[in-house]
């Protein structure tokens, strides 16, 4: 069912900073940031050869990361994407299985525009994962 | 410097029912466990179409995962590793911009046989970031 990794998702306490050392310490290309005020948070893109690193910083009240940094203050790794081909059919795989979907259990469309769902990271090895149909 | 993310570390609490999770589950392609002693741990290896997630379980008295998974008993993300080309280059280039290589100081050979080092997670936007040349 999971194809490519899509992202590693970073939260940080300082955008600016992490977009910084990403790109003048490490050498990456990195992306502008973009509000995205649906989604509660700020975002920049690491891009590398083969997939991407999204850092994720709050943006306006009640970011869906506020807490995960409240709890991480240094930031920390937030959460993996697996793209899939069929959201609605890994969906009722996913369920029947046994695993949670976040929210009311149904996809939903996603920073990037596209149809994803978040799994429970009880039933994921303490790894919040995140499906993005491509 | 950094190239393709080579793969994420996941620590799991059982590393037969997060093998069975991936591969029946999610239908990922994954290897079979290997230990290696001389690290710590023992490794199973999910091949998606454009990197790796490694499962991490400790092997072993004093894993150097043990601690992580005391603090994270479900489990979860434990590092990122980026490709470098020149690994020497790198430590002199990082440890120059003030970022923090654990251990000695110097590159060791890695689980997977090739010249690897870590970076102190608070330097890094508190993910523990490893390095590997290919």
């Amino acid at each position: 069912m999971i194809g490519k990794l899509n992202h590693v998702a970073i939260a940080v306490p300082d955008l600016e900073a992490a977009a910084d050392l990403y790109r003048n310490t490490l050498g990456a290309t990195v992306s502008e940031a973009v509000d995205q005020p649906d989604h509660g948070v700020t975002t920049v893109f690491i891009e590398l050869p083969n997939t991407k690193i999204e850092l994720l910083h709050p943006l306006g009240e009640n970011s869906p990361i506020a807490g995960f940094l409240a709890k991480n203050p240094a930031g920390g790794m937030h959460h993996v994407c697996y793209e899939v081909d069929d959201i609605t059919a890994a969906a009722e795989k996913l369920k029947a299985d046994g695993l949670r979907i976040l929210g009311d259990g149904n996809p939903k469309i996603g920073a990037h525009g596209k149809p994803v769902l978040f799994l429970h990271p009880k039933d994921l090895c303490g790894t919040l994962v995140e499906l993005e149909e491509v």
